[in-house]
């Protein structure tokens, strides 16, 4: 389809972005998924300072690289989150965490996620992507028994917190793409459908496509595409792996990523169960002509390594369809 | 092995003891797992009540019935949880929840089973079963990234709440079996490898084993039985079904109990994916003599039915191993 | 559900129907789904001879029983049909086949269902169970190629020959339950679709489900129920049973029934490979209250035999939902 | 089919045949298969001893039971054993073991099996059920690397100590049945295959079909019946279960029955991973006719209990094919 | 085993042949299996036209290609199709056609492919690939009920009909390679044995071994190869994929090539479910030497990119087998 | 990790060692894990022979390759082996054999196998890898019955046999790495964990890790390489492949290498069933760090195809891990 491939930058906030583009460059990237922290993209800087986007372009110019979508996961998530603990001051920029005030904390990330539809809008990209948080999300076992009225205040605090956000995207011609994900507010089939009904099933509010989280929820990432085909804003692609051996579980056990003992990881886009030839082809079925975005994650294996074999991997299922029905050739008989 | 059989009269604390008595003398049970909610056991009146407890004991006589082992999960969920919520005030004695300020519920939840130990022992039962809570539930999708320190607080909470309940078991001659669950502590089996080690392996906290919180996370319940033979203080069969069908996740959806689209429910016993026989040649194998307790849950089945076919379904499984090796009667030979 | 249980007499239709009476009601079953041919229910009898129904009411009632719906598949498989040949003539009344002409036999055929339509009206049911035939079905391996115009025609077919006979069912007050089969407009979950699409979702027009016919397509029946809920008119409890080694295949290699070298099989309800539990816990989920009716065919059993052990095995499936549920005797607490 | 149900004596050779014909008519058997040891059947005595065969006559129709074979497992299997050592020493008779030295063995086991052919007859049964042993069984996992010759040796040997046996089972009208079984000539299928080969597949050598040893072989049970449906001349129903979690392996690790580390065990028949309603339905398809034994092992459970059960579960499997074809029905068209 | 590997070019037939001999030649293929239709190879021209035959063996030699076999599917298709319809009308040249009345459709394609044989002889190719139709294929789904006489005329039909063919391949020195395909004669395991058995399997009816139309009917492609080893004339490498996820089925929803709702699909050679390493070490055990030529399908893919990579997929798989036993190296012991 | 890579020899012993140190050097190997057989390393030579170790040094250092073990599978299988027979004499050398009396043959291989360990010494590697050979090995199929105490004795043989051997490989620096493979004392996880034992767990007896032989017994190889952590002194690569369609099965029919109907056999490392991703992950996550060496047998492949293949396939999962965690970049925010 000759669809851009972009890299994910929110793992390597920790590198300048000029080393990035270096990097993505010379492994054949097409451009950058830019992450609002780091020094990557800053959402305020790109409002108020004058020149900062301009810079922004050469950088990425300069590299014959190109930007079709921003990122900013770790403070959407702070939306609606419950609790707000320590994880949220870890990734919170420190204007935005403040006193650490939870009600205060979601407010100010809810004023910087519409700030960041204003930011894209002014650097020319449609899309943003991003985490919506949950005031739920810590009630999935079921256990203490959860009311019913508990899980509709869930959505509805949703709904009240994003639909104001959703109005500047509106306004400024730009759409969110919520990644499903555990710990958010839509992470499998069922609560995107609820999510999305919460919002009337506004535009603006669509969804990025990452099926490394539908792995470890056995979901199938082709009947979601073929399901949400009108909402599939964005596409990252992040593997998963399982090693299920009775011992090890689904769900994490709290160990750290890379711990032989988890039932399942992140690896290199590649080397996990993900069925990419039915992602792409059903891509190409529903249309999906946007960005191709490596969003990479393997504790076990070194990035610099990782992150060139995974466009190369993926590339191969970069094919164009076919210009007429294989089976139209029967008809030209000979006479 | 002629092991007794229960029912746990949880999920029945909207009647009356004696009701349940009456049932469960018909079904065929040998005796009751006794909730300490509903008007079942009372562990204040148990402690302060004269005659209360020999009235339990006639009760449960007057069935021809015997109680093995009592339980409080409700109380006990509330020890380390965080958050706390209404779904805690919504299942905790009026003068536990208080004026539900969170810290003033775990302690006052922490006493209460202390004197549950205490309770248990002027019972003569010797087995509490029950949740621990969890301080860190909330951070098993790993996102917001999760700090190690976090993780290790959160055992070290389990620890510094528990081991002072546990003081008391020790003096009272009673031992708690924790019901290994999502949402506890110990939810599966690395995590209780955890658990075990932040209270030293001390014998008076063991294990309530329920395979079907197993089902769900892809665990083997057959090793888990293997590995931890020296700590299955108590046995819940409870059941559990899978309906995976690509829509259907794993993580349920924030969708009640019985509804068609969560990916796995509780079942009555014998109706679900659980090994059964393997389960019991198992406990043959590790010794196991307590009774076989039936948890039984199905939101889309009659409970007077259920847990009526639930123990005819699980006798067939409890057969006594042989007095001699099959291959013994190979030396018989004629001359 | 305490739904009526009954057997569809169409294999039976070798005896008189009383005998097939007798038996039934010594089994344990409640009515009988009547078929079309045989001596069982005769549609130009009904619609002409005084007292012929009055004579079906009081033999069934001699013997306690219901009917909740009558059968015609042998006559509606002939409506849309192509080719028309000895299959047909084999399985049609001479008045039907006349001389046999295709188009001839699929008018009378039609003719033949709209007067089903109004047999069942003064017979009191409001469901005719059937099939529709199919112009299409021998293109079902697309070799030769198919032009899309063929299919479109082949559902268009369908469409111009029942819309006039649904115009009597809506005029008679009763329904047209199609059973999704291959050979039919409608066999599987895509052709269902659109079969509903060709007669614009018209309620005259609904489904028989058999989930035998799903076996050996790998289609998932559960699902089916879940999206066709509003249309499932009638429930067939036919079974079926895989033998796939490598060698026996799904497309049955034009053997007979009962061949060892056949990939799958009909068998005694309960003897094969369904999920009838999730069947009957979907039933319960989307509302259904009809009959549930078994059409036995196993040509390796003995039918006298097979019919008595399978709605034994059905009844165990047919249980009532609870009144409550089960975790809201959590908050029956003490005090 | 009504199929005559025996027992096979062999495990129960510790008890006086008089106590198993009381257990065996009491759970309703048909019949003993009886094993050449213990009390039950004694070869020589069968020979020599005025009135013994009389006497067991008389004893079987005291309890109404038949015998239709009669098995010599234990000394067959030391014609072609090597190495011959205490494992031998233990299950054969003393004036068969004599000094031990192995070709001595191998030889008074060689007259033996003539002697039981000749027994069989006298006592007016036509099968002898048992095991050839085998030179070569010690090479199975091929290293250290095994010349073709030494195969083709394996073989030769077994033809050359069986086909005079065999003569005498020509001579006196009965015909050996071959346990297929590791640790024998023939274990699987193609050494089957070879090894009717090796003794030009005269009729004298058949098989006894015992499913359980195709579980942990990965075979296919179905597909074996359908190829050598000819020589399937007697029927053992012994059951196994699989137990494999990545730590217990296929091959036992010398481990005892019974012990939970195996992989894989004999359990009671109905308890295991055969699907014997696909075992029963391809009996009936190839016709055969004779006694289905069970050979009951479990070294988990009480034999009083299991063989008991083991019958009840069969007897469900044992049904008459229908007198015509369900579809014939669908002619008896009205008019 | 240095096999030639060739482009079968009935897909291609909208090219002009010279064309495709540059393509393929690029690629890497050694040659190409002539479709008799297009432009590529005129059964009529090669019989009567002079010089036309040395001209197609000009072309080839010009980009250093060969030809070993030539393919009719499309005319074999006509010899014993029920019914005959537009989709025949579609593939067939004018003057096979004609009028379209069936039987004459059906004996002009029947004498076409007498003349492929003899076009072939001249050719200089030994084999010839195709179809034979069937005129049961249509009841493959068993319902209206077939009588055996149904079937049984079927393959007469087939006999009568091909024998005739076969005489004329007798007498040329060449030999008809049935393609095994649903809508055939011969569609799977038994079907082509019975095929077999009505032509009595004489040597001038051989396979085409196609892997790609056993993915969908379940069937083992290396078990088939086992079997049939003598009559593997030639091997065409057609790739499938299926989707199975409970919606889409096995029989296709009548949905076009490429439709993300059909349950399985072609692919291009190496992106489906086909296990070649065992396909290619089979052919290699059954010493099948002849050409491996690539039929190239998929309705998602550009055949450009897909023909380039499926020889390099394939050529993975085309290793000679050693001289030596490796574990005769252990022999080589120093002293 | 930048593990060094090598070629086991000893399926190479008919070549010259220069011609193997030629291959390799071009294939991309460092180096070599030489066979104590066929010209490539001569134990008594490298003990008596001046300058024999010097020789072999330049050899490989001619070359750039390096030797990090030896290996002495061959005589080391003949140390406890029982029986002894003509499969030792085709591979032990003729002053091992001797005259072939098996306690003279043990004993002498029991005194080679203590001066390989002084021969390693002596050459400077630390590692012997090589087999123990087994005395019970042949009562795998616990037929005839096993007493325990065969079983305790061949136990006891092992350690009697190697435990003298075990001291002068202490004496020497030097480790013995068993070879866990069916035919040897130790053969999975279970019989791993005896032999273990019956050492007393001393440090001079470890573990050659070859996952081939995990996958016909159904282990999994991660989770030994997770039990026995400690002992893992060397990682050979070789693959396996199934084949199980229920003819062929698991124990290999006494069918050579290469033949079709084999359930399994050794193919290239690449080509088979074996998950290396997650065998080199937990060779990470457990700190191995010697040499990954590739023991090449493929009874279908030319070996200098596929040794070259090899390493290129394996050299793709010898990643290094990263520097820090993914999730660190997340706290890299901006301000």
């Amino acid at each position: 389809m000759s669809r851009p491939f972009t890299l994910f930058t929110g793992q390597w906030a920790d590198l300048p972005l000029e080393e990035i583009c270096q990097h993505v460059r010379e492994w054949g990237y097409d451009g950058l998924e830019l992450a609002c922290w780091g020094d990557h993209f800053d959402v305020q800087r790109a409002l108020h300072e004058d020149g900062y986007l301009a810079g922004r372009h050469e950088l990425l110019a300069k590299y014959d690289l190109k930007c079709w979508a921003i990122s900013n996961h770790l403070t959407g998530q702070a939306v609606c989150d419950h609790p707000i603990d320590q994880r949220h001051q870890g990734i919170l920029p420190a204007r935005i965490w403040g006193d650490g005030e939870p009600e205060g904390v979601r407010q100010r990330a809810a004023a910087e996620l519409a700030d960041t539809a204003r930011a894209a809008a002014a650097f020319g990209v449609n899309t943003v992507i991003g985490f919506t948080g949950s005031s739920i999300w810590h009630t999935v076992a079921m256990f203490p028994p959860v009311p019913e009225s508990m899980i509709d205040a869930g959505y509805q605090d949703f709904a009240d917190r994003w639909n104001p956000i959703l109005d500047v995207f509106d306004a400024e011609g730009v759409r969110f793409a919520h990644e499903v994900h555990p710990s958010e507010i839509a992470y499998d089939f069922w609560t995107t459908h609820r999510a999305l009904r919460a919002v009337d099933h506004r535009p603006a509010f669509g969804l990025n496509f990452d099926p490394s989280h539908f792995v470890w929820q056995d979901l199938d990432p082709i009947a979601f595409l073929d399901e949400y085909r009108m909402r599939i804003y964005h596409v990252d692609c992040k593997e998963s792996r399982m090693r299920l051996d009775g011992r090890s579980g689904r769900l994490g056990s709290h160990l750290p990523w890379g711990d032989p003992h988890r039932g399942w990881d992140f690896v290199s886009t590649g080397r996990g169960e993900i069925r990419w030839e039915d992602i792409f082809r059903m891509l190409n079925s529903i249309g999906y002509s946007g960005p191709i975005s490596i969003e990479w994650e393997d504790a076990g294996m070194d990035r610099l390594r990782g992150a060139a074999e995974a466009i190369t991997f993926l590339r191969r299922f970069d094919f164009d369809p076919p210009s007429a029905a294989f089976d139209a050739a029967f008809s030209s008989s000979s006479g």
